[in-house]
């Protein structure tokens, strides 16, 4: 018996995809409704296929009171600019939201503007959104009725960086973070950079010093620190579909050896069964988080250079979008923090 | 509580570290002993981070009393030409054997040293083995002691092709087989034609007319359908890691709507929770079977050349190697056929 | 000096950009005009930057009169169902014309509305068009002021297949070719199927029975053996930008060992550059013929099935597309045929 | 005619390939031998099939007597360790020697054992070798007798960087380099890492903090600017086979805008035909010099922080080996020096 009925805003893009096989082997929670506005009426089959003889139903349009009758707990895997319209609405009717977008993490409503692009309508919201990033946030989101998920980029880089923070080991206005993406990160929505003939056999560097994670970044590590910093953030695309690399690159304030600064990030992450830190000496590669919800850290300290370099790898679609959020769901619920996420990593 | 204790020979493979994949998340079967000769004595995680916090194991050397004593069911992920010197004694000590590899599929022992290029050394033993193709020879199975789990290009040709020539829609002369797979079947030890420089944008015929699986096709056709046939076999590698496409052209035989073959393939697999038909006018692509233990199935009449087009594809690694062995292993026990095995494919 | 000023109408397509390529090292050809309807204005490094510091051009939109006072030929690198508009209106001002699309290689105009969709307005120029596949037509293209260059999978096709039809050592209606092709194919237009996400790790069976490139081959081979045909023509898509590979399944009529299959081939083609018969033994893959000109052809007779294979592979943007639109601009002005095409491929 | 007789030693690798990919369209250079000791004997076309009909050699073995009577330059394009015991020898006989490998680009010998763990046999001859960084010491190579021809990522880096260190807009000790790099430049011998199904849909990072480029870095810094430097230098494994691209990253210490730094660029490599500084809001991918000998340069100055960022793209086997390595040809023998390298990019 599964006792939680679900639903999924966006269901026909790739969190959208990624939530539907997660939610299917979940132990508590049933997808009730799927709703897609650029194929409303459509199988979820015409879409994707791989859901054949598994999960047979149809992409609605969004009804509220409908949805209201038929679900306690609603996804947002929207494109930016949507979710801040409809959530106030969901809110009000007692549904649960649990926001893959990003139009709730930033407690700034101005910065909407400058960063997203797009005007955010419902900013007395913001303050009640809790930051969904649960190895930092647990008992908030436990309360929450309106969970901000992370972004994909801001999941690899805080878990990464928060500890050598914590810690004081780095100095705060040091902080570097090169990052690698595969391409599912820019949705199903055609455009000619995603294109095949495009990504493969090819690295693009984009949204050089503008990209809208900046300034979230910058804000989990103000909450769980109390340092206000500038941080240089660079993303790149990669010819690869699903994973994330951040090359975190970081000055050391405190003399350390590389035992101490590993030890500290394995106790602060020793109760936390989806962060993996790696032996020293061992750095982790995407592929080998792939399909999965863990997060694994590798470290490095740089003798030549006073530096510790710190590698974070994600799957994207999991960890950096429907994994967690299922996470989210799962402590809002009181469930285990694992339910439906225990699958080991697909590799090759 | 997991019943039954099961090893892999052949562990640091590529189908060794999908059968520990699987097996985690199997309901039943507890992982007991892995063995590998090339890395004896490494951890499990340091050929394979992605089990890190998982599974903590040690790669052992073969040593048959020790392993007698310590499982009941053995899988055989080795190279050709290896389990068919060790099966037999692990049969003599009440071992269950599912072998992956080649070694006991043929019936006829030459057939070894002319499509294998080794000598067999128990040839005896190649009656008291099943083939393990489960939609066929579910029976046989659930009784057998040694199963021949299907080679990779087998499995999507024979699920496609068998219920054609069942139904006499085709011409059992006329069968031409084109596939299409991914360079994970290649192993994992190094060789130049898997580098990834060679085999991205790239597409490669090999092994045309003399491909190994070919004597396993045609005496499985002999098998249910009692026909002798000479296939045309031609196998691609294509730039991607997993996946088997099969492309299958015949000569339709009888007067047949694509309705009717159609209504036929759906007939014979309708208890079949591995093989999906495909609706009308639905061709399958590999990636929506990804990692799943599917094989789906496509159907076009081409009324131009009266011929029966029948497009497969599975999971090399999954329906092709490693979920068969377990989709076998339940029905030796007599367990659920999809214990283990329900995860919805990854897409994308 | 370069001799004839030529334009391109079509610029921002990927055989656009390919032919720029090419057209700059070409000794006697100069760019003069680039048309492009979707990006009129911009320059053409803004949508190609690999072209920085070597041309500095606008595209520009299409006026008939003064292109005819700039250019004395234009290739048309246009979508289904443009060029067939156009091109009368060039002619009639003395432009010789090279139409990469389909829009003039069939004869029956009728066959446009079955095929590709579109009502072609000029059908009374389709008889003046000359096929452009050089190595058999190449008197007619001399002399020829229209030329419809073939496409890419008939290029394949054709030349792998003609010989052994032209030789009757095959059964012609036994052919059916399985293709398999990198997605450039599909060009720079977004859509769903060409994203990387979709296309990587994954092969897809498309246009079944009904790929408007079966009327261009059936009307060749008729053409050039007088065979009226029927194939089966199956086409797949594959995760790589660049190359086409054509597997070819034909019965053998006429007794003949590899060897006499082989020489009549080597004799064929002995006068051609562009068509390299591999040794007996070796079958050629895409990424040997990447960015050039080549079209490389494997032969294998199967002596169980007594069937000839014949595998041949080409880049499709260049032999399939803008190579071989030069080497037909090539023949038309009395050049050496291997002007400006004569770089060796690249590998890895 | 060709006017000067050149050799391959390492002909049978991908930087030996690709030497003789330019070489077979260099005006003025003939290929006289090829020397693999690994494939001794074979054809040149066995190893690397696209050459067929294009160049018919025979791969021999090294015989300094023969070479020295048919050649009077030579390429390296070996591994680590085996220049540096033979080039002596060629020296000696009036050979002139452009060594792609490392064994000749640092001063220091003792380097050697540190960070490539070999022993250097001749170290009396570092000082005589020229670094064949063209764009900065292209008097010196004219002039030289040996040539240490760059490393790919030094090559990448340098050119990126200098000029923000020789304009003092920068504080040399705040130096971050990510690199990205393809497989191919890990060679052709076969090893698990560079397999297709470990790279693909993956990204690695490896040798951080002590990878051998970075002694070859700090040097050319020191020798351009005088500069003692540390540099953090990472590289990252990403799934393509050709092309570099490194995202540098460093702290402004002059008040510049960014159209200062752009127009200090532009001057400093106006004459320089093969680094193009783009425009302003464009930063370089790598599929951009696909196959050609350009570096690209893109420049973000990042006033949140302060920090000039540098993105340098080459491809690796051409500006990052073999097509530098005919630059530096060229130089040494007065020609002209783009001669044989002029082609564009292929795209896409």
């Amino acid at each position: 018996m599964k006792y939680v009925k679900v639903g999924i805003v966006g269901a026909n893009g790739y969190s959208g995809a990624e939530l539907i096989r997660l939610l299917l082997q979940h132990p508590y929670a049933s997808i009730e409704v799927l709703i897609s506005n650029s194929t409303t009426g459509s199988l979820l089959t015409e879409q994707y296929p791989q859901f054949q003889d598994i999960i047979h139903m149809k992409l609605d349009t969004f009804n509220i009171n409908e949805i209201a009758s038929r679900v306690e707990l609603l996804f947002f895997a929207t494109p930016s600019g949507v979710a801040n319209k409809i959530i106030p609405l969901c809110l009000e009717k007692g549904i649960k939201c649990i926001d893959l977008s990003g139009d709730f993490r930033l407690r700034n409503g101005d910065d909407y503007v400058h960063w997203y692009g797009f005007e955010h309508e419902n900013v007395e919201y913001l303050s009640k959104a809790v930051y969904g990033l649960a190895e930092y946030n647990e008992e908030k989101i436990r309360n929450s009725q309106l969970i901000a998920n992370p972004g994909c980029f801001p999941t690899a880089t805080l878990l990464g960086l928060l500890p050598a923070l914590q810690g004081e080991w780095i100095d705060p206005n040091s902080i570097i973070i090169d990052g690698k993406t595969g391409v599912s990160g820019a949705g199903r929505k055609p455009k000619v950079g995603s294109l095949f003939s495009e990504v493969n056999e090819n690295v693009n560097a984009y949204k050089i010093g503008h990209h809208q994670h900046i300034p979230e970044i910058e804000q989990s590590i103000f909450d769980v620190t109390g340092n206000k910093v500038n941080i240089s953030f660079t993303t790149h695309l990669i010819p690869m579909t699903r994973g994330i690399m951040c090359t975190m690159y970081t000055k050391l304030v405190k003399k350390g050896t590389i035992d101490e600064v590993h030890q500290y990030y394995e106790d602060i992450f020793k109760d936390s069964e989806f962060v993996r830190v790696r032996p020293i000496g061992n750095i982790p590669a995407t592929k080998e988080v792939y399909g999965s919800n863990y997060c694994d850290i590798g470290l490095y300290v740089d003798e030549r250079t006073d530096r510790l370099i710190i590698v974070s790898v994600i799957d994207n679609l999991v960890k950096g979008a429907s994994g967690q959020a299922i996470q989210n769901m799962n402590l809002v619920n009181g469930w285990d923090r694992s339910a439906g996420l225990a699958s080991a990593p697909i590799f090759p």
